[in-house]
């Protein structure tokens, strides 16, 4: 299994790095994009962290949405906001969930579900005051929610509980389980 | 205030992003220091940090802890071992211990202070297996726990537990309180 993360600069880190350490502790591998065409990623406390790849201006979201099962949307300002604003990336989220895959945002960066309009009817989360909650069919205070392929998380205090309900949405309950032992959480 | 973190290559990421951006979210400064010559640092789990500044080989311990309000060692293997057969951290950690300065590790990494005979009739907590139990005056279960200076944490689950418990022993137990509210943890 494979996913990939999409950041831009000012980012959470802790929303970033809890995430892809809980899959790629299950064995998911995780590809880190950069949108801002620098490897270089500017966290929202100046924690700079290397991309592994660069998104390009011309994407490709039909292969993107082929080669890996998932994509996520950590926050942070300006960040959620930057991705929310990039045609490329509400392209590549309406792809991946076009075709039932997962789709997981925390914290500030489920405006870009918001905008695309994906969580009428659903149940879901955001730092309070990020999504209007009447966008959804259940705004809930839940540190981290799925509902079906759309997982969102609340904040940086809820980055791993985010990072354990991805795992369970690609099916990897056990592994979110083993995960949660090894880390003692 | 500001606080120094010592990294070399196979650190757990979230166990070094967690407490910074506590830190820095209660206004406190941080340097993380790269212990290998090279400013890009690699995680345990292949995530690629920038480090804000590189160990000299020769270090000048008395400015660095006049410098500094305190220095925190993160866990993840190797880095943990590589940190303990380090003698400048060593020699850095000792300086900070003889100014009662805040001295924080976490996971693997307390396994220097045990070295150092520090934990000697202190309470203390490392990943289990880390350190001989024996080498503290109580060793506990708990996520993090403070004896004085000395700050130790438990495991990636309790990264964030760690960074509050550094922010008390900073005496910014207020702030703490602000930041955990901020984050909804």
């Amino acid at each position: 299994m494979k996913m990939m993360v999409l950041l831009s600069n000012g980012f959470e880190e802790v929303e970033a790095v809890a995430p892809v350490d809980i899959l790629k502790r299950a064995g998911v591998a995780v590809d880190i994009y950069s949108t801002t065409g620098n490897d270089v990623l500017k966290g929202a406390h100046n924690i700079d962290f290397l991309a592994d790849k660069i998104l390009p201006d011309n994407i490709n979201s039909k292969e993107l949405s082929d080669n890996y099962d998932g994509v996520i949307l950590p926050g942070g300002l300006p960040n959620a906001h930057n991705l929310r604003d990039d045609e490329r990336v509400n392209e590549i989220v309406m792809a991946f969930y076009n075709k039932s895959k997962v789709i997981a945002a925390i914290c500030a960066s489920p405006c870009t579900f918001e905008k695309l309009g994906l969580l009428e009817g659903k149940k879901a989360t955001s730092y309070p005051g990020c999504i209007n909650q009447d966008s959804c069919g259940e705004y809930t205070q839940e540190a981290a929610v799925r509902d079906g392929n759309i997982v969102t998380g609340r904040s940086a205090g809820a980055a791993l509980d985010f990072g354990f309900e991805i795992l369970k949405a690609l099916g990897l309950e056990k592994e979110a389980e083993t995960v949660k032992s090894q880390i003692i959480y």
